[in-house]
This record gives structure tokens, sequence and C-alpha cells, in this order.
């Protein structure tokens, strides 16, 4: 029976350092989310296979996890198919669960099913683990918690600017020097429009969204690839080369673009950029691969390690329509808890703070001593104290040990002298300093701490 | 595409104020495990089938949801199996994965793996969704939330008494009666060694278990069924009537009974029984099903509404051996918070506060007003307050019905009047009461309430 134990490629455990620090993070973002009205939902795990199948595009439906159905899931399987092997065949037979791949779709199937008994503009946020059966690498998990924020049935575009100062006021509290990039899709459209390649806005939207990657060069290369002809490929790569919104002003730009620039315009007129702690940066190259995007776009960059977006989002024209309620214009963002962790511990930003040790853990050196030490510490958590006793008898040494491997700052010890006295000592683990305090000084200064 | 959205059966989603007001559930748990030295850790909801399957019983294992591996699945399955389309030899080779069926077994799994990186008593919480292929029913989900917290390698009963005492701060806190049903395994045992039926004491335990719901007339049937012979059935089923330990003292107890019978006097002398709120019922009928309890057992029920255990835990002996890490004897309890929530529901116990409503939205009449009102209400955000603001404009009706749909408290109007005062309309949505502020009292209203 007996067998080495470990998780699954692609997911983790979280030690109590880790889920503490991790909870900091969320904990900012959420109290954002608060404090700009939106409220939490949850959606279970597990949807219907349907929901989920065909929203994310032939690699996402190969990337869903599916869950098997329980008891005899061969039974009523056709034999054809399983006599072919057609796993594809097979599948919607076996299986009519799958894990949520992000919280998006789940969201848009949550606000087309309860629409009667939702207030439009819909503000909710959502803090949930999603699965994707990517293969697993250093920084990439099959098991991970997305922080989202949505807002349907508005096309305000003070919703844009709402989230433009969130990001600014999470990333700042959190300590992080980013980049917020913003476009706009009718941008991208646009400048395909005025070259010429209308009908090729998704090709060269997906192209572009590369070049950081991959560079110009292969951008070209892949633009020629995708069917794109003519002599002005070169010139609208020119126009992508600048990067910046800006250039795009000396197009005198006409419809689809003029609007997408109008909107940014409008947006950015909410934002008081002087109180503006981030950088904003209006990033043309900006496209982001998801397809229902259809208005603005945002991303969000570390200006300080090459990691990849910390978060990323952008306006929906048409999330809930295929779940039958048409008409429900949304924007969204999402944080990407695993990132931020990352960053954060490599510049070394959270604050002791962060982790939640214990006011004092208690050391008992003969039995007296721990009753005595039980009730003290009874007493002291009845007033609000975090504090534990090492709940046997044990070497001093030991002791000791077992205080320092648990990352404990303070211990109170108690033995013979101590219960005579009713002085205890208490010890600070890191300078090594003691002092002896009556119990009523000893509650001072532990319930002080909280 | 279209089709009409739903959750599976057995699942559910949660709106904002039931996710509030099982966070505010949440807390008050959570806070409690910190007091006492409790800290969390996070296991991935995928764990290998193999580290699942085998530790809940043959039931168990066909109610644990296994996840189809990704890709071709079929591939690789040999021919045999599929042809005679048994399931139970095809599912090794196409499912590896499985969501997780509790938090103890993960929790075993995690001690095992992180032994050398862990302080022993190892004392940690963890607070995740568990999944069972349950048939759905009222009450009864797939998919839910436990909260546990364990003690890992010591034997030392003053753990028993700390988990008593968390039981009381908790359900007080809470503003709920319960009993905490108390047992010991040895009581159990050491009952069936007195009446000489010692190798049936695991038929015996689950006979017992069903008492309160079938009654001594089926469990005498189920005992008889199960092969117990003998005319000391009756007598023994006397004693069980009786369902107090005290009757057990007439017995003259010795061997495993006085053993049990001890720990449980121990336990009992570490608990300041004086200062408990909640009744605490030594119940020698409590048996619970779970195979791995040794030691002390507990079960807590409501004293107000019939509905079945509100937590249940225990001590064991073996539960890390499995993976390889022998003698470390634990403790732990956990909380089912679908049947809290239902309790605290219809007792009608939930404070106002644990709903986060908006501390007011704003309502804004025009075009200028409205611009006035998205700089107010960033000004507000940055000194903390929850508020929100209409982003369109619309009919003083249509935004009177959106604040009164989304159950905020207070709404601020602003129109021409109160662009050209300067003061402000905040209006009480319950008493229909309304006051007229300045930029600076506002700002006072709505952040004392923080």
């Amino acid at each position: 029976m007996s067998s080495k134990p470990s998780t699954l490629k692609g997911t983790r455990d979280f030690s109590p350092v880790e889920v503490e620090k991790r909870t900091y993070i969320i904990e900012i973002i959420r109290q954002a989310y608060l404090r700009y009205g939106y409220r939490p939902i949850e959606t279970p795990a597990m949807e219907k296979l349907d929901t989920l199948t065909g929203k994310y595009g032939d690699e996402g439906d190969q990337l869903l996890f599916k869950v098997l159905n329980n008891g005899d899931f061969l039974d009523k399987v056709k034999p054809e198919a399983l006599d072919k092997r057609d796993s594809k065949a097979v599948l919607p037979q076996i299986a009519k669960r799958g894990l949520r791949y992000d919280l998006t779709v789940p969201f848009a199937r949550y606000v087309a099913m309860h629409q009667h008994e939702l207030a439009f503009p819909f503000k909710r946020y959502q803090i949930q683990s999603v699965w994707r059966g990517d293969r697993p690498q250093r920084g990439r998990y099959q098991e991970f918690i997305q922080c989202d924020a949505d807002v349907v049935g508005t096309s305000s575009l003070l919703c844009e600017a709402e989230f433009l100062q969130i990001y600014d006021e999470v990333f700042t509290h959190l300590g992080l020097q980013v980049v917020i990039h913003i476009n706009h899709r009718k941008i991208l459209m646009g400048i395909a429009e005025h070259f010429g390649y209308s009908h090729q806005y998704r090709e060269i939207s997906v192209a572009i969204d590369k070049w950081d990657k991959i560079g110009r060069d292969r951008v070209m290369d892949e633009l020629i690839a995708k069917g794109l002809t003519g002599d002005r490929i070169a010139e609208m790569l020119d126009l992508y080369e600048s990067g910046d919104m800006s250039s795009l002003r000396h197009l005198q730009p006409t419809g689809t673009l003029a609007e997408g620039l109008a909107e940014i315009d409008e947006i950015l007129s909410y934002v008081d950029m002087d109180h503006m702690t981030q950088k904003v940066y209006l990033d043309i190259r900006l496209a982001r691969g998801l397809s229902y995007y259809t208005g603005c776009i945002f991303e969000v960059s570390s200006s300080q390690v090459d990691i990849g977006s910390l978060s990323g989002g952008g306006r929906y024209d048409d999330l809930t329509s295929v779940f039958g309620l048409k008409g429900t214009s949304g924007v969204g963002i999402s944080f990407g808890l695993a990132r931020i962790y990352d960053v954060m511990t490599e510049l070394d930003l959270f604050p002791a703070t962060a982790v939640k040790s214990l006011d004092a853990l208690f050391l008992c050196m003969d039995a007296a001593s721990l009753a005595l030490g039980w009730r003290i510490v009874t007493g002291l958590r009845s007033e609000g104290a975090r504090v534990d006793i090492y709940p046997e008898l044990g070497k001093f040494k030991k002791l000791m040990k077992h205080a320092d491997q648990r990352g404990v700052q303070r211990v109170v010890i108690i033995g013979e002298d101590e219960r005579k006295s009713q002085l205890y000592t208490l010890r600070d683990m890191q300078t090594g300093d003691q002092q002896k305090l009556s119990l009523a000084d000893l509650s001072i200064v532990l319930s002080t701490d909280n």
C-alpha cells in the first residue's frame, strides 16, 4: 500500500508562508474591487462540458480538463466509436462535466442564467481557481487562481477609467512598478483598413501580438504566409514599429480608426493622470489573443522583472449572446496571482506582517509548568492573542529548536522559577533578549500586537 | 450556438449576498484557528488518482470524480478491456487524476511529502472545496467547502481540549446553540470486549452509529444479520440505550474501556467547563463512520434545527503510514460550511454587517453632474470609502430602481441644484430621509462607516 507521495505535474502545494503571502496579494486586489463597488460571486469548478466547449478555440477545447462520468461509464457508449478508438466521438458519451478554464465564460453563463435577478450594470469580482491542460513548465501551472472583475450591461467608458485607477492603486499598494499598456480593437481594425487589409484584420492582430517576442521580420514573414500581399505591408509595419499611438495622428484618422482613438481620448479624460503613480502607455502593438474583445484592451507588465503580463483585460460587446442574452456590453480585467507572487518574491516586496506567525509560543519545562502554561494560554487566547503551547514535555534544546523551525519570534518559558515567582520569561528568538513579566504585563505585551 | 444556460446538478452558483454570508462564517472559523496557532496550507484540487483510491472504502472509490487524460486518451488502452467494455479495467488507463474527496487524505499526503520541512507537532488549517459524486439532493451537493484543522505529530490530549474550546468559541460567536458529542473509539471497543464481541467491534460501531436514525430494534436486527449471536446482545443494547457515558461506571471498567474513559477524563480536566457556553455530551452511541479514527471522536449537532452534524472529527494514529510516514498520531476537526449556513439562514442569525453593500451609490441627473459625481466618487474612494456611481444618464425613477435592486442603503443625488449650491443630497433608501451635505461633510459621513 505504501507509495512515495507526490503531486501531479503542473500542480503544487502551498505552505503556510506561501498561502499567507498569496492571501496578502489577494486582499489588496479584493479591497480595491470592493472600494469600486464590485461584489463577489462564486461559480462551481465543474461546468457542463457544453458550456465550456467552443469558447476558447480548438486549442482551448483540447486543454479543457474533462471529468469522467461516474459509474459504468462505458455502458452506453456506441460500439462504432469505441471500436474505432475514436476518442473525439467517445468523449461526449463518457464525460458531461469539465473544469472551468477561466472565470469569464462561467461569468457569462451566470449573467445569462440569473439575468432576471441582477441589477444592470452588474459589477462582480470573482477570485477562484481555473484549470488548463497546458504542458507544465517553469511558471506555468495546470491549476491557478485568477482574480477577475467585470462590469456588464453598460457601454459607459467610465468603467474603463475605473480599471485604470484600480490598476494604479493595486500595483502601487503592492509596491510594484508597472506599465499599463492600452490599445483599442478599433485602432487595430482601423490600421488594417487604412492600409487596405481590412479582411485580414484577425491575422494581422495575431501576428502583431507576437512582435515583442519574435520581432518585425518574423511578423512580416507570418503576414505573407497568411496571404497578405502588396507593397503596403512594409508601410504598415513601419507604423507599428513606432509603437506609440501618437504616430497615428499623422494618418489623419477617419472611420473606425478615429472612433477607436476618440474612445481612448475619452477614457483618458476621466483619469486624473497627475495622480497616477504607474506609467500608462498607448501601445498600438497590444492585440491580446482572446477573440471576444471588441473595444479597449489592457495589459500590465512589470518594469522591473521580465516575466510577461501581470494582468490583462478589455471590453467585449457580445459575451453572453452564446447563452441567449443579447446586447450586454461589458469590460473586465484579470490579475494573475502566480506571476505577481513571483515578481514580488524576486524583488523581496512582501512586508513582514504578510506572514502571520504567532504572538508567542509557550515552552514548559515540567508537568506543573505545562498545566499552568495551558491555563495562561487559554486566557490569552480568549483575549484575542495568537498564542500556542508546545503540548508535551521535552528538553529545552528540543523545544527551542521547534520554536525556531516554526518561525516564531517570541517564546514564553515557564519552569520552576517562573512558577514560584509568577514572573514569566519572554524571550526574543532573534536577539536572544529575555525579560521577566507578570501575567498582567504579558497580556499587555501580547495583545497590543493585534 | 445559443443554449439555455444552467449549472450541473449538485453544483450551484453563489450570489454576492451568499458569498458574503459564507465568508462571514469562514472568517469566524479562520480567526479561531489562527488564535489557536493553526496556519493555512492549500493543496491542489486534482491529486494523483493513486493518492485518493482505496482511502474511502469501495463506496468512496465510486464517488471519486476522475479527470480524463487529455489528448487521444483511447490511444493506449489495451484492446481486451475496451472490447469487454470493462469500465473498471479501462479507468486507470484513461484517467490518472482525481478531484479531492476530502481534505484529510491530501493533508496526510502533504505531511508525508513535506515531512522534512515541517516542525512537529504541525498544526494546519485548510479551507477548500471537495468533490463527491453523491446523488444530488436537498442539502447534499457534489461540490462543497470544508473547513478543517488538524494537528499531527503529538499524542498530547491538550489538542483534543483545544478543539472543544474552538467548537465552543466558533459556535458561540456564530450565535448558534449546539451540542458537542464526545466519545472514544476505545470505549466502543471496550464495550464490545466487555460483552464478548470484540471480533465484531467494527460491525457494532457501524450499527450503533445509526441508532438515532433507525432505532434500537433495527440496530438489533442489523447486528444479528452481521452474525452476532448470544444473549448478551440485548444487555449490550440496554447499555447503549442509556446513551450517556456515566452508565459505564457501573461496569467497573478495566482494560480498553478503562483506557478510553481515562482519556476522556483527562481531556475534560483541561477544559474549564464553567466557561463553556455550549453543551458537551458524553455520548457512547457516537461512532462516526470513518475507519481511520482510533481515539477520541467528536460530532456537533444543532440544538435548534434538525439537520445532521455541523462538524465532526477525531484522533487517528495512523493516517500517514499509507504514504510512507509511520507513527504520526494526529487529531482534527472539519466544519461543514453549507449546513452551518443553512441553520443560520433558518434562524436568521447573520448580522446586517455580514453583507457588504456600498457606503453610497451616486445618481447623476445630467452630463455635467455625472462628470462632477465621477470626480467626487474618485476622491472618496481614495479615502477608502466604498462608493459607486451609476455610469450613465437616465430617468430618476430608473436610477432609483437600480439602487433599490442593488440593495444599497444610501444614494447621493447630484443635479443642477446640487451643482450650483455645492450641497449634495444624501438619501436614506429605507426611510426616504434626505439631507444636503457639503463635500467635506459627505466625506466624513461616508468614511466613518469604515
